[in-house]
Order: C-alpha cells, then structure tokens, then sequence
C-alpha cells in the first residue's frame, strides 16, 4: 500500500487590503497573497481540496484583486507538472464555495465532489455581503443559471458535478480528516491529512489567513459569523496541539515561499 | 403642556478607515466624521441619548482615531451653551456601551442611566474584537475595575449610575420610542421622538452612520454580527416608512452640516 503523498499546487496571487486580511486591524494598503490548491494522492484516489481562483472570472467580475496567474498556475498547468490530466481527479473536496477556492472545480469533470451541507445550501442563499465571495458558480451550472435568474438548460457538453454533503468532523478515507470551522463562510471545514513520515498536515483553508492572523487571533473581514470564526481559530490551534499537525495556511505571503511545490511532495 | 425639543449636541470628529466605515467596501483612507449627542426637553424631564467620547481617553487609548474636540463639544461645553449643567440632566439613553457614545456619561452625575439590558451584559463579556469599542467604561466604575482585574473599591465621589436595563421596542416616554437594532452590538438602540411640528426624528446611532451606508445596504466594520447589522438596518428602512421618519444618522460627514445644532432646535 503506497503512503499517501501531498503536493502543493501553486494558483497564483490576487490582491486585497490589509484591512481585508486582518479585520479592522490592518494596517490598511495592498497586499498580495498567494492561492494554491493541495492534491492528495491516497489509496483510495487522488483528492484535490480547494482548487484556486479562475483568472477570468476576477478579471470580470473582481478585477481590482488583481490576479496574477500564469497558464501553469491554473489547474490542468499544476497537474500537467506532475504528468496528470484533470481527469486523472477522483474527488474534489471545497473547504468553502468562495470563487478563490472553487474556480478550477469546472475542469475536475470526472470528480465527485465533497462539501459541507451548509456551504452548498449558502450558495444558493448566501447574504448579500456575501455576493462577491459566492461569485463563481461556474463549477455548478444549474445553481448558476438559478442565480442569473434563467432557467438552467445546461448544454449536454457542461460539466454537473456529483455533489456529495457531509456534515460534522469525518475521517472521509483513511487518515483524511475533515474539521467543522465555521464563521468564514456558514459551512467552512479544514483539512487534516495524516502521513506516514511526517507530523501531520493541518490545512486551515480560510479559517485562518496566515501565521500573522492566528499570532495576532485575528479573523479576515470577509467573514459571516466573527465570533464563530474566532472560534474555529481558537480550535485550528488545539487541532493543531492534540494531533501534533503543522499548520498550513490559506494565503501566507510569509509561509508560502517555505512551502513544498511542484514536483516535490509531502509523504 | 411644552411641545418636547431635541437639540443636537456637537461632539467633535473621529478618523476611521474608509473600510471601517464601509465594510470590504471601502475606499480604504482617511475619513474624519462627526459624533453627537441628543438633548430631549420632555415633559418628563430631560434626555440625552450618547455622550459622545472622552477626548483624553481616545487619545490614550485609540489615538489613530485622531481626536478634534474642542472644550465646547463636550458634554459640559456643548449644555452651556443651552444655559445647562451636567445635573440639569434627567435621563441618559445610550445607544450601546462604544466609548464613542458613552463618553461624557460620567459627567450626567445626576441622571438615570438607560439602556439595553444585553449591552450592559456586553460590558463584562464582549467579544475579544470588540475589546477597543468596549474600552471607555469610565462611566461605570465597578465595571471598569472589573475589567481592569483590580478590586472594585470606587471612592466615594466617583460616580455610581443607577442603571435601567430595557429591553424589546419601548415608549420610555410619551413620544419617545426605542427600537431594538443589534448586530452592531449585541444590544443595539436606535431612538425615535415624535415631535408636535414636524416629521418624527429617527436616530439610527451605530446600526447605521451614513445616508451613502444606508444608499448601499453597507454595514460598518465594526460589528458582531454582520447577518442582524443588515437586518436592523432594513428595519430602520421599515420604520422610517411606517412612522413616516425623518433618519439621522451617527456619523454621516455629509448629512451633519445640513443638521441644526446649537440653540437651535427640532420641535
């Protein structure tokens, strides 16, 4: 039995405000932070969790993120690098259904896809804060067209993926870990996977930015439930003690660089 | 029977972000705006709803906030000019428990002291984030010792409110209506006061600052939970209609100027 493998893949950068990353904390002024995915090949498949920002849709619809993506940032170019295919996917799992974590989801086409039961319910009944987050449904046609207000008459050729909802902590395969950290979005969860040699991997995803956010307990303004997002902080870090896990952050512009890529990996 | 009159007690001006003031909206930079108090001559005695803030407090403890108050715009300076003393005050309603409009409470030495009974809660027990908003208790002494993990050991000549904790919708007087707006704060107040000759006075306080937040359905940064900020809001919107109100805002540098202050006075 091969021990599972975990590599980093590489999405690009996009902009926001300091305010934005550190809510109401700042300082205030641009900062670029990078966006990856995390391709987990185990036993039972290969799992991609999040998977990036589509450069067009920022560059429609949030072109003041100021997306910076080469072509072998995007998902086929990451898993080109590693001489796999999108279609090589065996399950998609979304921490949250924000457009900067979803947008690659449209070329996983032979994938199932898992998430929490609330975060696909929120993408059909988010707030109207939430209405830039939840912009890319593009990996759910029939809850786009919905959105647009037309009826959803999906051409033969788009890609409906197969949604299946968890709710709770689950072990979805072994030594895959999925944790309840809501508050960023109504039905967020982390990522712990469980290696043969090595502590293991704790992805926070965007309950938790960067290692600046979780020293200074602070939580980013994009945000649906502050105090539960303060929260689910508070137990990324007892997470983090009881397993013995490092930590891997959302978009660490200080961690990233110290971060695996490309063709080297986790086991 | 004297028709009741509101005077606007001018506060000085505090600088916020622009992302604090609109929340992820922005633009992010420098926005001074304005704070003020309510008089209320009621038949039943006087009113004042928010106090404003404490200048040397401010500059102590969020001197970011960069201060321009005047001895005329505090509590005392601002009832002098209406031939008033601090004692002259009957009642004071506060909002919710922000050092911004609570500031000049320890001066009502004399006065009943009103507000909701979750935001005297929220005095002891605020959020981690809330910790600056929450920082001026100044006019609680017992709290602040509290909070400061010193005994509370208040010496005789320190002012020792009588709280009246409130809560649901409530005509505290004949005319003067408090409606339940939180999500700003757990125990949010707006206030409305009918008047003989003219429309009712709506004064939204902290559940909105702005006519340009109400003009974008836009919170501010500051809050605890953005889901009620927005529905308070709307409510707002609801209760101008109903009651055919006229909105005041809590810090709209545009609207103020266009607001009477001084002597002047709504009736």
């Amino acid at each position: 039995m091969p021990d599972t493998k975990v590599y980093l893949l590489d999405g690009g950068t996009l902009v926001i405000d300091g305010y934005h990353a550190f809510w109401n904390r700042g300082p205030g002024g641009e900062l670029r932070f990078p966006c990856y995915s995390v391709l987990i090949e185990h036993q039972d498949g290969r799992y991609i969790f999040d998977t990036g920002y589509d450069h067009d849709h920022v560059q429609r619809v949030l072109p003041f993120e100021k997306p910076l993506q080469t072509p072998e940032q995007t998902i086929p170019g990451q898993l080109a690098q590693l001489n796999l295919k999108p279609q090589d996917i065996d399950y998609v799992i979304n921490s949250h259904y924000h457009f900067d974590h979803c947008g690659g989801n449209k070329y996983l086409t032979e994938a199932c896809t898992l998430c929490h039961a609330k975060e696909l319910e929120a993408c059909e009944c988010y707030q109207p804060f939430e209405h830039l987050g939840y912009s890319d449904l593009s990996f759910a046609p029939e809850l786009q067209a919905k959105r647009d207000g037309a009826p959803a008459e999906p051409a033969l050729d788009i890609y409906t993926p197969k949604f299946e909802t968890v709710t709770g902590d689950q072990e979805i395969a072994k030594g895959l870990w999925l944790f309840e950290t809501p508050g960023h979005t109504a039905g967020h969860y982390s990522l712990m996977v469980e290696l043969a040699n090595r502590r293991p991997m704790l992805f926070t995803a965007d309950a938790c930015y960067s290692q600046k956010n979780m020293d200074m307990m602070c939580i980013s303004s994009f945000h649906l439930d502050p105090v539960a997002s303060l929260q689910s902080m508070a137990r990324l870090k007892e997470l983090a003690d009881k397993h013995d896990a490092e930590l891997f952050y959302s978009h660490d512009p200080d961690s990233f660089p110290t971060y695996q890529k490309g063709s080297a990996f986790y086991s």
